[in-house]
């Protein structure tokens, strides 16, 4: 092993990186917080047998250790169950709706060499105690403003809602477990293999029909009247009509243009319970955000309270704004002993007046010439000062 | 296990404590990013072959897991090794000192309940490939401006110097172990027992005077002076020399008011090997920060170059400062259906006049009362809008 590789999927952040991450960061916090949404954090390690577990995120993809006691622990795969954990131990106290925020790192296994990164960061909020479509829309809402907020113009947010396809699968299938297995295609996004799996079911045409439907069920708000056509129950009803609510209220919001209905969005099945979303933005291929309702969870820990969220991935935001790299504007004095003094105060007053200026003894440095390249501009204070040698 | 604890010395940061810890942070940062360095970012988990084993850090105190090819990782336990890391692989090019900074969570395994925090942010700076003792007081002049430029007042650098105890534990005790045994002692500021120990060496009374004056050697530029009295060996006169030098330098940085030689002073011996030094504050017990010269690790990354830097624990600064909770000023709009545009359109403009602004729907608020207690302000759109009232 060479002395300096680091572990599967672990990166580096260099400074040109750093500084755009942190300029894209800091102006998401800002006008998230502008919305009222507190920043808080949580440990990078929680107990398995309460976040972990409790986590949207495959079993396989838990970093898993032992602490000194022998109970397993595990790196946050995501935010949204820890955060949980805190809201419904300290923060939530049914006087009202909660709003909660963070940038944090999250940590998923990676299997393969030169595949995802194992570490990255997620800027999010949670809306704990709201179970309202007010609720949804506002999350959209600021996702859409969050992005704006960073120049990003060019993204698409599609809408779905877990229990019109619940309910559509169970009518049609019956049971659980062939809903199940039907919806995991839609989960991979794996449309041939959808397609394939219900000519494979034991239906009528009629029903066949109406499940290769919802792939269609893409557009504008019209195709959760569409939708109506095909699927009975009340339940399912229901989940159209709060959508084609939701929708006024994202109007009422002005960012109706950046989203679309998909009603064959889903996820990760035993955690998200309502309307549901991703944001896809030019250029990058997968998700840059996601979230949606998950009524759920909270009671895991001792909490009953509706909630919904989003996150969305710095890496990839980064990738569609083109920000690669920021180079910072630096001045350099470089030094002798003589001249110290003089040079101390140069890029004291410098500094003050908002440079960034390096201070380097001319003796620390093997090879000047290349090291003030880096500079913008370059002083040197060196050898006996003026005064002195004009006497 | 209740379902919301959280492993051994793990905490949840809050919103109030959050937003102090951040404007702090971020105060400092600019202040070190002045100066010229640059700030980056190194993975949460690192080979402990690697990292593990070149990290100031007791063994029994590293948060370690087995990633899936069965290889050794560990939680950085500091930010120096990881550092030393990148640097000698990518970003050195013998070409000249390298400034870099981080703000980041560092990992220590605790092993008692209600003790110190396993996980903590150091905020911090390593300039490489600098061997001259201008970098040394350059690292302590920015340590100080760095604390001052979040308000801190009453602290004090304690600089000492390793080569200089090293030297006279040589001349006296002879060999190696027999010193480490000493300094020992002096690490775990153990005066009694030092002093115990000295009595029990087999030595003249002469050199047991010699050993036990070094306790006393704590105050101003003098003792450096005082220290050259008990020491023979060119290394240990060279140390004091260097510390000389270092003070004319530290009153250039007009910082010397905050600096006193302590020349007991010593800390993992493997790892610093020249000028170093410890901060404290008034009212907290432990240092708030600390640091020093490491001129071989950026060898054990097959990269030979001359290093000093210092790490500031922001939780102890935080205790310091007596910054524990930053409350923010909100707006709370509370709206029903019929006046949604109306209640949007203001939240809209607060915002824009740079308020925080709480939007919540009447309908999700069981307790509206106790719900609007938290805001500054709170300003109510229900029921029909007043034109269509007045018709």
């Amino acid at each position: 092993m060479r002395m300096f590789e680091k572990p599967l999927g672990m990166r580096d952040t260099l400074p040109s990186l750093y500084t755009s991450k942190r300029d894209v960061r800091d102006d998401m916090v800002k006008e998230i917080e502008r919305w009222g949404y507190d920043m808080l954090a949580t440990p990078t390690l929680e107990f398995y047998e309460t976040v972990g577990v409790q986590s949207a995120i495959l079993e396989s993809q838990l970093f898993k250790l032992l602490d000194q006691q022998g109970q397993t622990l595990v790196l946050r795969p995501d935010m949204t169950a820890p955060i949980a954990r805190v809201a419904a131990s300290q923060l939530y106290k049914k006087m009202g709706p909660l709003r909660l925020a963070y940038g944090a790192n999250v940590f998923r296994a990676q299997h393969h060499e030169g595949g995802r990164p194992a570490e990255f960061e997620q800027v999010g909020i949670e809306l704990i105690g709201d179970g309202t479509t007010s609720a949804d829309a506002e999350v959209i809402a600021i996702m859409v403003s969050t992005l704006q907020s960073v120049g990003l113009t060019h993204f698409k947010i599609s809408i779905g809602h877990m229990q019109f396809i619940q309910a559509l699968f169970e009518e049609i299938l019956g049971n659980k477990e062939r809903s199940t297995e039907l919806m995991q295609f839609l989960y991979e996004k794996n449309v041939v293999g959808y397609r394939e799996h219900v000519k494979s079911l034991p239906l009528s045409q009629i029903d066949k029909d109406r499940l290769l439907r919802v792939l269609t069920l893409r557009g504008g708000i019209e195709k959760a009247e569409e939708a109506m056509e095909i699927v009975d129950s009340e339940k399912g009803k229901r989940a159209l009509v709060e959508l084609q609510n939701l929708w006024k209220q994202l109007e009422a919001f002005q960012v109706e243009s950046f989203v679309k209905l998909e009603l064959n969005t889903v996820q990760h099945m035993s955690y998200y319970t309502g309307i549901l979303f991703e944001v896809y933005a030019a250029n990058v291929g997968s998700p840059v955000g996601n979230g949606g309702r998950y009524d759920e969870l909270l009671r895991k820990f001792d909490c009953s309270a509706p909630a919904t969220g989003f996150a969305i991935r710095l890496d990839r935001l980064l990738l569609a704004l083109g920000k690669m790299g920021t180079t910072v504007r630096k001045y350099g004095i470089i030094f002798s002993e003589e001249q110290r003094m003089e040079a101390f105060e140069e890029a004291k007053k410098l500094r003050q007046d908002g440079k960034i200026v390096v201070l380097q003894n001319i003796t620390g440095v093997p090879n000047v010439d290349q090291f003030v390249q880096e500079f913008e501009e370059v002083m040197y204070f060196l050898g006996k000062p003026r005064k002195e040698r004009e006497k």
